[in-house]
């Protein structure tokens, strides 16, 4: 397995009739002036019919002694043809509390076994365009427990994820850095990124 | 105008030969072992033709005697069918700068004048489900300056934006409370509130 083998071969409209994962919607809806208009959204079709969300995301800190490190991945993704710089994350099974996906996530990606300490949120990606959410689960990683020695991810056949860590305090810079070698950057680590180096600079 | 008046009414199936603003794709790929596989995606149709991103976010700090507070503003977004909490953000026009897009955006939407200070990587929103994208642009504004006294915003007959200020230092704390009270939070909002309650956390 290689990154290098992974691009985009070609691309084509798809009918929502063929359509398995998503799905293109029009919207009727009344404005703020009681005017009715219409809106045109995408969506997934695999949100848990008893949830209210579709995925989760996992910020896993792991507190080293040199300091605290945020787990992050780097995944090929088609829809944008470059590998992609992100938090772990999945969709939440049906039934499942969404942090008890974050657990399971977390292990099968990374291997790592974590605390939760903090959910965030519902919180949506790109609300003009598509209805797609998540909620950010803070895990933290206690690096002296036997099972967090010998790392074993559970990833399925076609997952292929190469996991790396970065002190928080850098993450910021990491991604200018990572951007100029050809990744992109998950806007959920990006802006997550973008909060800590403004605390930093306002000193918060 | 009130938002009381927004509300979806109905929401159909829509095929791209209707579709103006949006398209579904289905991707063609090779993945990491060089298998060809197949993905599904959602795309903007928008994007400038010479650009590289569809949208630009503005990270708006007031510089305050009691400290720096981010410009946010509510907004019905009908994919969700909530009044969403949101950073001024905006598509970007054929031949703009992502800078230019930003100082333009803020004053239409706001009616603040700024100075760019950052301009973050190109971040993808949602890049297992779609391809849109932005940077967010870091923005001071002086409270000093004349045109920052009587704001003008300028803003779409068809646009309905409630601007409010929340202090850095407490907005995960305000992002929750929002939810509590039945706001949609935007991710990106969601996440750089995260990003800075994690330093402070860390005492980055």
């Amino acid at each position: 397995m290689s990154f290098s083998n992974a691009k985009v071969l070609s691309s084509e409209p798809l009918a929502n009739s063929e359509a398995v994962w998503t799905k293109l919607v029009k919207i009727t809806y009344d404005d703020c002036k009681a005017k009715t208009r219409s809106w045109e959204s995408a969506e997934r079709t695999t949100r848990p019919k008893n949830g209210d969300i579709d995925g989760v995301g996992i910020v896993a800190i792991l507190e080293k002694p040199t300091g605290p490190e945020i787990v992050l991945q780097r995944q090929y993704r088609a829809p944008i043809d470059k590998i992609c710089i992100e938090a772990p994350a999945g969709l939440v099974d049906e039934g499942e509390t969404t942090e008890e996906a974050a657990i399971r996530e977390l292990k099968e990606e990374t291997g790592y076994v974590g605390k939760v300490s903090e959910t965030s949120p519902m919180m949506f990606n790109d609300p003009g365009f598509c209805n797609t959410n998540l909620r950010m689960v803070h895990v933290t990683v206690d690096m002296s427990l036997p099972e967090n020695q010998n790392l074993k991810p559970e990833l399925e056949e076609d997952e292929f994820i190469e996991v790396f860590y970065v002190p928080l305090t850098d993450l910021y810079a990491e991604c200018k850095k990572l951007e100029a070698e050809g990744y992109a950057i998950d806007a959920r680590v990006g802006t997550f990124a973008e909060g800590i180096e403004v605390a930093k600079q306002f000193k918060l």
